[in-house]
C-alpha cells in the first residue's frame, strides 16, 4: 500500500509520500511515489500516486514524455487547473490502453493522485484526481488530500490544520499523520518523500528523503508516542460512583436506557397432538 | 458503519459500540451493536456486531432463542471458547438461509462480531467471529479486536495499551479511541454503550449508555482535542537549516539520494525518410 497526503495552505503547500509497495506480504518493495516536474522560474508541480503501480508508473511516464495528443503539457499548460486536466487525460489515456485487458485479469483500473503546484501569476493549487481521470481541488475549508491508507493519519490532519497553519507546523502534522500510519499498518514504510514547497519561490529548495537516520523524524517518532501518552494521563479517569461530577461517566442517556440483559428463555414443552 | 472495541485485559474486560447504522447517507439510523447474555452468578457473555444488520439481527436472534441444533446454546455450553463456537454456528445458520438469495442480490455476506465474556471457573476471554462463523481469540500480546470503521482509532490503541493496563485506563483509551473515529467519520455515531466487566464479577455492574449530556465523554471529547494540540506544540519545527541538531531536517538519507527533478525532454526533430 501507500499513504501520502498533500496539504494547501495559505503559505504554500506540503507534500509527503512513503516509499512502499507491496503485492501480498512477501513481494515488498521501494518506489518512490513522489515525482516533481519543474519549469525554471515558472512552475513546479509535484505529483504523488497510489493504486495499481504498473498504471501509475505508466500515467507518469506519459507526463514525462510530454506527447498527449492534443498538444498540451505539464511545461506548456497555462495554469494548474490545466495541468491537472493533463495528468486526468494521461489516466485516460492509460485507461484505453489496458482496461480490457486489466478487466480480464480481474483486476480494477486502480489509481489515485494527488497533484499540486503552482504556476508563476497564480496561487498555489492542489488537485485529488481520480482512476476515471476527474479531479476535485483544495480549498480554504478544505486544504488537505490523502492517498492511500489514508484512515490512520486523519485524526491529528483534522485537529491540527487550517488553511493558515503556517508551513513548518504543517509539515510536523504531516509528519506525525505518517508516524502514526507507520506504526499501525505495516504495508507503509520508510523512506519518505518530502517537499515543503514556499508560494511564489518556484523552486524545490526544502525537498528531502526521510529515512530512520533523519534527526528530525526521530524526534516525531520518539517524542509524539511519549506526548501522547502525557496528553493520555493526565485525562481524569471515569468515575463510576458519580462523586467527581465532572468525570461522571454512569450518567443516564436521554433518550435510550441501558442495555437489557437477556437471560435464557424457558420453554414450555409442546402440547403433544392427540 | 459502526466502530466496536473490545478489550480482553488482566482485570478484565472492556466493550464500546456505537449505535449509527447506514444504507446511504439519507438512511441513517439507531441500532444497537451491543448484546449481553447471562447466567446468574455462572457466566456473562457480550456480542457486538458490524457489517449487514439484517444478517446481524439475525445472527442474535438466534443466539437469543438458545435453539441451536446441536442442543448447545450460549446458557449452557462448558466454556467461554465453545460459546464462541455458538456464535459461529448461529453465523453459519444464517448463511444457510441466506447466502443464496443475498449472492442473486449482489449482496456480501458480511458480518463481524466481537464477542467475549467469562463462565465462572476460568478467565474472561475475548474473540473476534468472522463473517464464515470461524474466530480467533484475543492474546496477552494481542488483547484487542475493533470491528467496523477500525483504523482512525487504532493509533492510541496501539500507544497505550497492555495486557497490564488497568480497566479504568483502558475505558478512557477506548473512549478516546471512539471520540477520534467519530470526529473522523460520520457513519459512526452516538450514544455509545459501554459495559466494563471486572474478572470474576460475572456482573454487568458498570454498564452504561453514554450520549452527548454524559460528564465524562463530554470531558474526553473536550479535552481531547486541546491536549492533542499541546502535545503537538510541544515538538520543536523542524529544523532546515540544520542549525540546530536534534530538529535538523535535512539530512540526506543513507540509501536513497533526494528524487530528481523533471524538466522538459527536448525533442529533436524525427529526420524524414528520403
Amino acid at each position: 500500500m501507500t499513504y501520502c497526503v498533500g496539504i494547501c495552505l495559505k503559505d504554500g503547500l506540503v507534500f509527503l509520500s512513503d516509499t512502499r509497495t507491496n503485492a501480498g506480504v512477501d513481494q515488498i518493495g521501494t518506489f518512490r511515489k513522489m515525482t516533481l516536474f519543474q519549469k525554471s522560474n515558472n512552475r513546479l508541480f509535484t505529483l504523488m500516486s497510489a493504486g495499481n503501480l504498473a498504471i501509475t508508473q505508466s500515467v507518469k511516464e506519459v507526463l514525462l514524455q510530454g506527447q498527449l495528443s492534443n498538444g498540451k503539457n505539464l511545461w506548456n499548460v497555462a495554469n494548474s487547473h490545466d495541468a491537472a486536466a493533463v495528468v486526468g487525460d494521461a489516466v485516460k489515456q492509460i485507461y484505453d490502453r489496458d482496461h480490457k485487458a486489466l478487466e480480464k485479469a480481474g483486476i480494477d483500473f486502480n489509481c489515485n493522485f494527488i497533484f499540486g503546484g503552482q504556476v508563476k501569476g497564480e496561487s498555489p493549487r492542489l488537485f485529488n484526481i481520480y482512476s476515471a481521470g476527474n479531479f476535485i481541488e483544495a480549498t480554504p475549508e478544505t486544504c488537505y488530500f490523502q492517498i492511500g491508507e489514508s484512515k490512520y493519519g486523519k485524526p491529528i490532519l483534522d485537529r491540527v490544520l487550517n488553511y493558515s497553519t503556517p508551513l513548518n507546523l504543517a509539515t510536523k502534522c504531516a509528519l506525525i499523520s505518517m508516524d502514526s500510519t507507520l506504526k499501525s499498518n505495516i504495508s507503509v514504510g520508510l523512506p519518505l518523500d518530502l517537499l515543503v514547497y514556499e508560494k511564489d519561490s518556484l523552486k524545490a529548495d526544502k525537498l528531502v528523503t526521510i529515512d530512520e537516520s533523519n534527526p528530525y523524524f526521530q524526534l516525531i517518532h520518539e517524542l509524539w508516542g511519549e506526548k501522547l501518552r502525557e496528553a493520555f494521563n493526565s485525562i481524569a479517569e471515569p468515575n463510576w460512583s458519580g462523586s467527581k461530577k465532572s468525570s461522571a461517566i454512569s450518567s443516564p442517556a436521554k433518550k435510550m436506557g441501558v442495555i437489557s440483559i437477556n437471560r435464557e428463555i424457558r420453554k414450555t414443552a409442546p402440547t403433544k397432538r392427540k
